[in-house]
């Protein structure tokens, strides 16, 4: 599995996944499943994956593919697409269709060929946008009301998210409260893994501002994750029933 | 859905259930899903159930009738088995003839036919043992590397009790670690709902220590709920990354 999540803030976005992927319990790997796609001062998007990897793989190499062609037009290319409204709608075609081919080469087996997407980032002159593309290719986007957005094992790290994300949300607290999502994640669910990718886009930046690997013995994830896990215990012994 | 949780502490035995149920988003119904069997001084016996509600209604009320039998055996009834092991025998039993005839009756539509149980207690002379029955009858047990089982929508709510419960957690805190547990899990989930049944059985008490329904206007647990919030808003500010 996988945990990939996206805040849309009034301040930037900022965007977290993991890395491991497996073909059962006794095959664990890791692949990035954040993809960036930069114009700097045209445009920043992050796309990050979940599902399975031979869609995700073909579907992110076609709009790889599909944006450095030479005849790439703003219909097909995500990197001239005029908004990110039409960056979601190249997305989810390209997902969609490689889902079924994906799916028809497999055959009775399908079952596991599904795939969704987080794609998150401002084109010039428009609004930072974040979306939920489903496997099908149609999406949803993170609003004021609901400022994030999660795929994969997203339920162990919600409660935090609940508690202290909103639009008004710091981007130093909001890289705070995704890496303390993805712990909580992390710890309770083996099929989420170190190293993370983290990303952050500031709001008219039109660039990745921030963009860094977090390995599995990085020492401030593991002294955050410490004094987490502190001062949940300590907030625990405090409450009274 | 729903969700419950049984711990197996060295003290004792500390169970919570949720009451709602729904068939649909727009058919949302309250039923208790906590279930206590007593024969004071020689077993305490706390069965929560997760899943289809005609089976698991069934299977309960078919249960107590085996009961309360007047050619009632230590083979066929929860209040005579000799030991909790074979109490879990029975329970699994009865799940699974009647999630058969359920689905049976069900045919194809039969995927919604399936539940699964928490059965927890302590029999004179024997250990306290908390079970998770599946639906076709067999059954895991907590232990002192596990203490804790959980049904329903558990992901919520597992990252605190991984990080707060051990074997030699007191009850009361133990207490608390369900009642936050359920918390998030209140939060996050609208499948999961107030009120909420709470039953605590000492070690060697042989009997339910403690029962009491937490309303969906409770003081203490707003209060507690509150603090919760706070103390972990508290926390979170005061991390650094």
């Amino acid at each position: 599995m996988t945990y990939c999540v996206g805040l849309l803030l009034n301040d930037g976005i900022v965007c977290l996944s993991d890395t491991r992927t497996n073909a059962g319990l006794d095959n664990i790997s890791t692949y990035r499943k954040m993809f960036t796609f930069t114009v700097p001062g045209d445009r920043a998007i992050v796309i990050m994956t979940s599902g399975s990897l031979s869609v995700t793989q073909t579907a992110l190499a076609r709009l790889d593919e599909a944006a450095s062609d030479i005849e790439a037009t703003p219909q097909t290319s995500i990197l001239q697409a005029p908004t990110m409204l039409q960056v979601a709608e190249i997305v989810g075609r390209t997902l969609s269709e490689t889902s079924e081919e994906v799916a028809s080469r497999m055959g009775a087996s399908a079952s596991g060929a599904s795939a969704s997407l987080i794609v998150a980032g401002q084109r010039r002159d428009g609004d930072m946008r974040v979306f939920l593309i489903y496997p099908e290719g149609n999406f949803i986007e993170a609003t004021d009301d609901t400022p994030y957005l999660q795929i994969g094992e997203h339920k162990y790290g919600k409660p935090i998210l609940d508690r202290v994300v909103t639009p008004e949300t710091s981007l130093s607290d909001a890289k705070k409260a995704v890496l303390l999502s993805m712990d909580s994640t992390l710890r309770s669910n083996l099929s989420v893994g170190m190293p993370l990718d983290l990303a952050i886009i500031k709001k008219d930046a039109l660039q990745i501002s921030e963009q860094r690997r977090i390995k599995a013995r990085d020492a401030a994830f593991a002294k955050m994750s410490r004094s987490w896990s502190d001062a949940l215990r300590d907030a625990f012994t405090k409450i009274e029933i």
